[in-house]
């Protein structure tokens, strides 16, 4: 049987979700704990490979087993009595022999986080990119509006990446502000490497008054990765849910 | 000259505020900063000693100093650039050498978040307090408003203080819910040992229906601690403000 987990996770200490040599990575952590508690080796299948330093709330992972010696409504907690405090397992729940949480996605959700005040706050700074600069928020939402729709993002795509077309479809992106903390909520379909984090870093210069909120659609048209914003730093970004 | 300055930690890597032997505290790693900065032996005293594993977003501390060399707006982020990433110095202002932070302190305002869920969050797990049962919040909030006035705390303070009497006035107390986290904010002329952890617990039972929110008065009129609640964890609570 198939079994698909629902995992959060505080990036900070891991060198991403995907097994690695030298570094601890949250697949690597989890299988132990899983392998811990069954009995046996496991092998974790994610919806999405995060990168160093990032966050989730609603990551997906599913492993094969025989035989499922604890009810599933049980398994989270059991379970989290075997992992490091910064990784908790949410849900658990059967699902068909060929389901693939990657390739099965239907709609991904990210939550980018920029705290924006003067000086940095020790409580913010493991979940949040620290920007000093004043950033006019009804630009940035503005300008998020014109991002939503299918278009090829090849000007938001970190070099390196082996997708085979840019092309993705994002279903909505929006900014909300709370005291000194920005919100970015964005959905798609999929997204390319790095794609968030350079739409966030796009929305900063938009709100910085470096790039006007109308440039957006250029920016796409253009698909030259220059003309679009900085790269935001992991710690801002959170996996929040994945649909299928 | 003396100048006060407004510290804002990450309590959970440190012994405390307090310098100690064999342990690393807020007020060595900050007296370490300013003694690179400016090149001589700082000494500060600070409003509150903070415990072990608590934060701070409006702790005050103070020092002398013959001749300031640095602009007072411009040394928060002089002094920022020498201490760890998990304290950032807020403000500076110069105040009388005859300033005491701590028996000048008129009202302190303190915050115990309670992460309310049945599986705890990850990215909330350094800030807050994680409580698996119900808690009825409204319950809570009537007896936090009977917590209000001059009363003997005797009931909510740890064994062990050294405080010559056990009468403190609150000016407030009130709890708030927003998603899963449960926030009590409470303000007072000062604290016992140990007391917010303990009004807290004591408001914890009272959600779990352990003691009902009318006891809370008889609670008080004991003066005896094994009548209140438990002490509940230092991640949960902040020092947020001090008044003078």
């Amino acid at each position: 049987m198939k079994i698909l987990l629902t995992v959060a996770y505080d990036g900070t200490n891991y060198a991403g979700w995907q097994r690695q040599e030298n570094a601890i990575s949250v697949q690597q952590s989890l299988e132990e704990a899983l392998a811990n508690l069954l009995g046996q080796p496991i092998k974790l299948s994610a919806a999405s490979r995060t990168d160093a330093g990032v966050h989730a709330l609603g990551q997906k992972a599913a492993f094969l087993i025989e035989h499922m010696p604890i009810p599933l409504d049980r398994f989270p907690q059991a379970l989290n009595k075997f992992t490091a405090d910064d990784i908790v397992v949410r849900e658990a729940k059967q699902v068909s022999d060929e389901f693939n949480p990657r390739f099965d996605a239907k709609h991904k959700t990210y939550r980018y986080q920029i705290y924006n005040a003067r000086l940095p706050s020790p409580l913010e700074r493991r979940y949040s990119a620290f920007v000093p600069r004043h950033l006019d928020t009804e630009k940035m939402r503005q300008a998020a509006k014109k991002i939503v729709g299918t278009h090829d993002f090849a000007a938001f795509c970190a070099a390196g990446s082996s997708a085979k077309t840019t092309v993705r479809t994002i279903f909505d992106c929006d900014i909300t502000k709370n005291g000194d903390m920005i919100q970015m909520l964005v959905s798609g379909n999929a997204f390319l490497y790095n794609m968030v984090r350079i739409i966030a870093g796009t929305l900063v210069y938009i709100g910085m008054g470096k790039i006007e909120a109308e440039d957006i659609s250029n920016i796409i048209a253009s698909k030259d990765r220059p003309q679009a914003g900085k790269t935001m730093p992991p710690e801002g970004l959170t996996l929040m849910d994945i649909f299928y």
